[in-house]
């Protein structure tokens, strides 16, 4: 990657090199997140060779994140202690390692929206990967949120991931259709993937985990595990929806192509990527 | 539907419509549930065209429950704030929508017993459906209760249903090899499905999240959506029941019918249902 | 099976005639554990033909203990509300039946390493479940622990499952390639099952909830229900592992391998044990 083309320089030798690197490395990485998706979440960090930890107790949390080598803060499902134990890992995680915010819900409910809010003014993240409603109002947009995949009338995503990245000077990637990611100066979107994605509960938190887990892969670069992530599952996607009767077949069929798909295989890559602005 | 004719009236031209408005408005169902059976709900949510929201919390259940368009309230793994969240969403839930209880583990212990007491006798709910055990005991019948499922020797169950409808007012479902459907008029046995139901975790979950779902897209109509559940996760079954081989290819068979059954193939249902008394 | 033999004894027909028992008497287990793994937990009981029940409410725990067959005590992610749920149980669970405990995490936390010491201290188990990295520290050896499954350079597993043991009273499991079952006097070793096996979130939690089910099925000997779910996890999870392309599938297929292995399969395990001491 040519440093100086920042996100535009992407190649898919990159990604290569990144898939390569965390099967050898297993990286550990440490998710609080929610009760629903955590599973799945933990089966695609495995699939992919990492090593996940998961713990939403406070008394604990700091030490685990101290420990670990990616962190991924998720708020779906928030209890009373799940709240106070991301403060605690996020106090404790240390210097240097990539800290990804799934702003889960946001929007849905006021407390969900004071919550994230805070987050991100007290905590400074990687990333942040959200779907396109979430980014959008996270980014200043007005607009209605119904439930937790809203579908808003606004700006279009990447102006919403271009400013929301110039306000917290994280990575940020809108899901949709399209992903988008962007930092302040680029936005990058990539297609493909499957129409069965949304109807799987929980695959856009699967993103945020393997985004966590591939940036800690690529020596703790956030850009490289995310556009790494991004890709690996669109294509692991349209592997398994050349196999998927449905949903529920989709969703094992996922899991098999995320730890088949090789480094090799991403070197095809490239063309899914294309640069916004 | 002729409504003169109450529940005896239902057909499978009722189901068909039930189920084409349901994909076509994708209701926001929010469900306050159990964290075994949370993915496998949210799942079939997602296959039949709803949107999902989960959420246990007390400081946000009321918002959420005031913007959804059905509730589910499931006992199942209780926490205090769970609890408290529960009480939240049915304070703060409005007029005209669809609220369905789940009394899981009703007769597992005395706290739940309270609880689904206490609950029942402080909130209307449009359905309450439980297993045959649940039914029976919660319609006053004497009986041992072993776990969550323990079979009774008890009178029949159609007769707890219209008990227990008659009490409550509410819809009222007994589930078993025959799922049994009343409110205080008639009671309406179904039958079909797979013997593996009984083997997948969190399948009875599964059936009120689609009564739900489906009452909401029927226009707010508790006993078009339960009947039209029932009947549309009977056929789903044997369709799976066909295909797989064993309870894990079971499950993963099941999302991907109840994805694939049209509004069509209900029209063949008629006989599945029977007027029991 | 020869009892002045010990472990040794153990035969194929043990065997067989343990998960024949099991499937007769449905045995009702009661699992606090943790959320990641708790559906693939119920659902591996259910398809042993057992009887899941689970609940992390201090509130009925105790009266849930004393009404179930068997008990797993599983510490993954635990919370303020579980930990006290744990204890009720514990005090409340009775004679005479066994007791597994799962020291998930063990070392991955200062939080997790005093709890399970306390839980070891104050209570007894009839069974200690871990992989090689819990067992080795609760033995006593000195290593660094990285998540909840690191590899540690320490003494070999069969001292460590000894000295555990000798310690505790407990029959002690540590799980790996290979399997390790001891009492105070002997350790036998297991072999066979699939690579796969490590991928799957929860697949050591489900080997837990086979041990005690099987236990309670074989007349609350917990050494015969103990290598009986280990021989039949490993010949389950060669089976499954023939028919899966990647660990999504071999998931679902684990499931249905543990629903169709029948008595008479176990009769040819016999070379899956060795003597290890």
């Amino acid at each position: 990657m040519d440093r100086r083309e920042g996100l535009k320089g992407f190649s898919a030798q990159l990604w290569a090199d990144t898939l390569r690197e965390t099967r050898r490395k297993r990286p550990l990485v440490y998710s609080i997140t929610n009760f629903v998706a955590a599973s799945f979440q933990a089966n695609a960090a495995l699939a992919v060779g990492a090593r996940p930890v998961m713990s939403r107790n406070p008394s604990e949390s700091r030490e685990i994140a101290a420990g670990a080598d990616a962190l991924v803060i998720n708020t779906g499902t928030p209890t009373e202690e799940s709240v106070e134990a991301i403060r605690g890992a996020l106090s404790g995680a240390g210097e240097g390692k990539c800290i990804l915010l799934d702003p889960v819900g946001y929007g849905a409910s006021s407390y969900r929206k004071s919550l994230i809010d805070s987050l991100i003014s007290e905590f400074t993240f990687s990333h942040i990967k959200g779907n396109v409603s979430e980014i959008t109002l996270l980014a200043g947009e007005k607009g209605a949120m119904t439930g937790v995949d809203a579908v808003l009338t606004a700006s279009p995503p990447a102006a919403a991931v271009r400013r929301l990245s110039l306000r917290t000077g994280s990575l940020v990637c809108a899901t949709g259709e399209t992903d988008y990611l962007g930092d302040g100066k680029s936005v990058l979107a990539f297609s493909g993937g499957s129409p069965y994605m949304p109807l799987v509960t929980g695959s856009g938190c699967v993103l945020g985990t393997l985004m966590a887990v591939l940036s800690a892969g690529a020596g703790n670069d956030p850009a490289a595990g995310a556009s790494c992530a991004i890709v690996l599952l669109r294509l692991a996607a349209e592997i398994a929806d050349r196999k998927a009767s449905g949903p529920g077949s989709f969703r094992s069929e996922l899991l098999d192509a995320l730890f088949r798909v090789s480094p090799e295989d991403l070197l095809e890559e490239q063309n899914r990527m294309t640069v916004k602005e």
